[in-house]
């Protein structure tokens, strides 16, 4: 049974009662939540020792961060160093995306380390495996594409990004949409030259019901990935990208018919003023299932930057009621990020999920806020490194300059919370 | 005659031709932007050699950079190393907040080599000269403090902050509002602190003509500071601030009629969701003069990143129509900046404008992401590395994993780009 299923039957599994615990919520809200796909639970049933992580609607929404080789670049040990820097800088979930070296070996080693849930996408291993057997990606058969889904699922992975809805007709609005940047999801770009080669419609929509069955037999989240994700700009929210989430809107409907979980793939590339519509379209259109955006980027320009274009995009996001925060780090569009960049793309996102909670009003968000601004009104500074999102970080720029004064260095001896207590009358140290 | 009596003659001067040329705008715009009051540039007569910047409504966001010593760390050169960092990472503005070392030698070395408009906060030389002079800053004279503003001004400072609107009123509505973080502006400690000691008006309010007189003279600009800048969440958009607000508004009337460039500063800490509403209430209290925000930084909870929270904040600010971001640098509530941090700092505001900017309408912003994405799209790495926000930073995460490839190594052999445009048939490339 999937936690949609034991939800539907009225019992609160031990995931939904340690999510509950972790989110200060109400087990029944959870419950609920599962049972209207309104909140998924990726737990591969084969995913040893995971802490379950509630991704959904009334839930503090979440950050994933992405890793894995290229053909260029990265083995084992350089993704296990990322994940370990995913891991430490506080990520909800990760993804490896490796399309280089031993692709299952390394899935197996992160998984063997992952105690959070652990997303993949499956198509990339088909692609790549049918170069080796057939000569090229557009040879992969759809058994080579729902064996990979069943490897992945099989070894325990707990979400799965799967372009289903990249199909004929979504590819005909693509084709009169004439984008800037046609394609830039890479799992879309391999079935989009699989379907038009081919000339046959995309194996994971038309026998969407096999897929069904493999994430139902291991609980496996489906992530139904936007291969027209707007990779600019100029072509943010355009009807190809309404296109295919119409689609994914009744594919998730089947889904949560079938008893599997669901959740959403969103932009992008994508101009501020535009991300609180696409997040009430999604919502609406695919009745309130999670939403998982890319950023979104706010501008095209920053690369080196992307990390901020991200988070600013991510906050606007969060706070118009997206769930999960996938992160982009500082080397997005040029290359894969080193550990310190993983670091980076985390906290960069964490930032933009916590601005976003609190104006959903997530339990404790407020709150975190308020013993910060306490202890930095009662000049408290143990209490402020520990509380910041980063202590390490915080703690070194501290240390570098520290006086021995009661302020900081950058006031030095004018602070201004000390000076105007003393004549305001208001208390030093507030509780 | 400052532009505003300039523009009032109907006479176009060359610093708002210089402006119109940057901005690509029509300088009748300009001159009717400055003459209502609505556009301000920040030009001292004796500022030699300076490149006019304009702010304000319709043109581009322009972006500061603080700098400064404390009384515990810089002096002349490390104050001049974050100049030129804050200056190669094309800030628009800058400040020297210096409250240490000897504060007039410092600023005029700054001075000496800032082709930009400079601002500083004189209170901090008053108050500080006081505490030499008289024993504390309480002590300051009412002549203390013009005296200190007249020398910035004839030095060729460009924009002043002055706390105007702390007056008695105000600190009687800040009693009652019953605040977290009481005061965290500087300039506003030292003065309701002497007000409240000395049981007096505040001369920059009571004694206002006298400053608009010397801000007349040579052209200052006004730069109305928020002294109840909340600092913390808890404290946003509350009555204190409001307050101030609208005495603020009052004294732009009095600016304009005498004749003064005049602008307003704002927030500081603040939920991302109250942004535009104050943004929105500062452009009709204060009758559409530009508005210059510090952040807003969208969380308390971390200092070490609270550029990104800035960002954040500042991206939303600038779409909702601020004219001016004062950067915030990963150091903020720990320690000075170093200059690395300087340059983290205004790249995360230039990207927060440009965000705003895309929304705007600003001439030239849309075709910038244009002009990236058309090169991203032709795996034009010369144009993408010149086009970028960065091109050093971006230039280094390139070349440390170049693979000679026409793709990155972020995605390998498998750059979706390239795989779908042959089947798709678009062109290969786009101009």
């Amino acid at each position: 049974m999937t936690q949609l299923d034991i939800a539907r039957n009225g019992i609160i599994s031990s995931e939904m009662n340690i999510i509950a615990q972790k989110e200060g919520i109400d087990p029944e809200f959870i419950l609920q939540g599962i049972s209207d796909g309104t909140i998924v639970i990726p737990a591969n049933i084969n995913h040893k020792g995971i802490d379950p992580c509630g991704i959904g609607n009334g839930l503090s929404t979440k950050v994933n961060a992405n890793f894995g080789t290229s053909s260029d670049i990265g083995n084992i040990e350089t993704e296990l160093a990322k994940l370990h820097a995913a891991l430490d800088a506080k990520t909800d979930t990760v993804m490896d995306l490796s399309t280089g070296g031993d692709i299952p070996a390394i899935r197996r080693a992160i998984l063997n380390k992952c105690p959070v849930p652990l997303g993949t996408v499956p198509i990339y291993e088909a692609g790549i495996a049918a170069i080796d057997k057939r000569g090229s990606i557009v040879d992969m058969t759809p058994d080579d594409m729902f064996d990979a889904i069943e490897n992945h699922a099989r070894d325990g992975v707990d979400f799965l990004t799967v372009h289903c809805a990249v199909n004929q007709k979504t590819i005909a609005r693509l084709k009169a949409s004439r984008r800037l940047t046609d394609v830039v999801s890479r799992g879309g770009s391999f079935l989009i030259g699989w379907i038009l080669h081919n000339k046959r419609e995309n194996p994971l929509f038309e026998q969407y019901d096999r897929l069904l069955e493999i994430a139902r037999k291991y609980d496996v989240t489906l992530s139904l990935g936007d291969g027209l994700r707007p990779g600019s700009l100029a072509d943010a929210s355009d009807r190809a990208q309404f296109e295919e989430l119409l689609t994914i809107g009744e594919l998730v409907d089947r889904a949560r018919e079938a008893g599997v979980q669901a959740m959403v793939e969103g932009p992008g590339h994508m101009p501020l003023d535009q991300i609180a519509a696409n997040v009430q379209i999604q919502k609406s259109t695919c009745k309130g299932a999670p939403f998982y955006v890319l950023g979104p980027l706010v501008t095209d320009v920053a690369a080196g930057y992307d990390h901020i274009t991200s988070a600013i995009g991510g906050a606007i996001a969060a706070a118009a009621g997206v769930d999960f925060l996938c992160y982009v780090t500082p080397s997005e569009h040029l290359a894969l990020p080193t550990p310190e960049e993983v670091k980076e793309g985390v906290i960069a996102s964490r930032i933009a999920a916590h601005a976003g909670d609190l104006i959903k009003g997530v339990p404790g968000a407020w709150e975190w806020d308020l013993e910060m601004s306490k202890a930095r009104k009662n000049l408290d500074w143990d209490t402020q490194l520990k509380l910041t999102i980063d202590p390490q970080k915080a703690a070194l720029i501290r240390a570098r300059q520290t006086t021995g004064g009661s302020g900081c260095t950058m006031c030095g001896n004018y602070c201004a919370m000390e000076l105007v207590s003393e004549y305001l009358g208001t208390p030093k140290k507030v509780c």
